[in-house]
């Protein structure tokens, strides 16, 4: 990564709301997730990502974590840290698509303190969707390119 | 984050070797850095890279996190992940400095397994340097400067 | 830890039931809580124990984590496990108070899974109260007192 | 859990020194690992608990998390902490075992900081062997039981 990958999408995400985004859920902060500085450790924010991708993916039926015979494997994550996050704040994760592949997807996030409206922070990360014995990527399950087209936004090019 | 960042940072970063990093630390994994696939999460490495960085800082004398003046909060960070860790893996994070700004510091971490000399996983994240009590940006302390000079070195241009 | 902590509360805990608590505070589960083997990892349960004490405490007025003048450090922890918790489950934390000393304070919580009534999950820690700078024990603050004696219950001896 | 774990080993634990167990294993811990006050939150050391153990029988040949047919459930922890362990402390995990039951193992495990021999935190799980389909006790298998049986001391009675 030898590009400055910050300063551009920085001007961008600082406008995104939670209109921006096509699903939400909530997150409880824990009192581990702040460090030493009183705040939500960055490695945290990763976690609500997985967690708000994965349970809609759950609750859509488009995921089996135990059993399903693909699985979804992360090979890029990125943040933007706009405003800290601090426990005991509850955070609402928005959650958008931005692109489908033919094996994978990519999953933006927006965290939101409270009843904020702009971002907090906000992220993306890619799945590719592997066989889980072979771990070769596949196509996108029926139910899961249902479960993410109902999550896709068109992004303007930069 | 509406550029597809992705794809070209993945054709340098396979080349990154140990060789590539000015100094190392070993990580050992934990049991419940495993998630249900079987691999370290996505998520722990993070805090891989938050390890390796502060205790290269700390052992130079270059962070104090109970009462410096000076402390460094992330604002942005980004990984790639190219060979699943997983646990009772042994890790040597690499780390290097590609960018240093007046109070900004862009720090770059490769994770590798076991003897092994390209990177699994590699990432950056980049701290702006604040006053501990008014978390307002200042330049970097003597000693923070020395520190990450000697990590410091040259990315050719994209 | 002048009692026998460990055997004989399994046959009490089993029957432990929600009216057996005094507050209660959402915990919002998430991926990588689950270990390999798909379901919470015993580590986690005790985030939910600090997070449901320290949110009642913050909440309370009787803890203030960046700047209060006493800080409770954690002498004893112990969790009895009766059934898994897994992502996504919303789980409920029940909080009470069995004792309160000089400088110190017995927290027990059990965990419930969604609706259910009997506990997956209870255990306790012990808080010794402490000065900040000299993590000297001193004797519990007025507003802390208050707060945790809203949470006492009567536990017949065993 | 049938005898009384909590009250009486604290007065024993205190005694407890590298020589008094009978495998060790390295943790590095991580920046993530301190709360806010500056030391590494009470949940932590759990983590350290299952990963030393963990490793042990993995080493041992006694343990496959992804694809043996026998795995162990955590019904039982607690855990005493002494002196506190901060990062960038190297940890020592000694573990020993003082239990073997027909399906289950009580592991102890002694947390020592840099070079000392008196432990700073020790503590216990008791693992409950189950058939990874049907999470019903069985037996331990054989080389489980060579491997546990390596770790197993006698310890006085109360």
């Amino acid at each position: 990564m030898p590009t400055p990958a910050g300063a551009q999408p920085v001007t961008l995400l600082r406008q995104l709301r939670r209109a921006d985004y096509r699903h939400w859920h909530t997150i409880t902060t824990r009192w581990m997730d702040n460090d030493v500085y009183g705040h939500v450790n960055n490695v945290h924010y990763y976690s609500y990502f997985d967690t708000a991708v994965n349970q809609y993916l759950i609750g859509a039926g488009a995921l089996d974590p135990q059993h399903g015979a693909v699985i979804g494997l992360v090979v890029e994550t990125a943040c933007n840290y706009f405003q800290p996050l601090a426990f005991p704040d509850s955070v609402t994760a928005g959650i958008r698509v931005t692109r489908i592949g033919h094996s994978s997807v990519r999953y933006e996030v927006g965290l939101f303190r409270g009843d904020e409206d702009r971002v907090c922070a906000a992220g993306h990360f890619v799945h590719v969707l592997v066989d889980r014995a072979s771990r070769r990527p596949v196509g996108l399950p029926a139910a899961l390119r249902q479960a993410v087209d109902a999550l896709m936004v068109a992004v303007p090019p930069p």
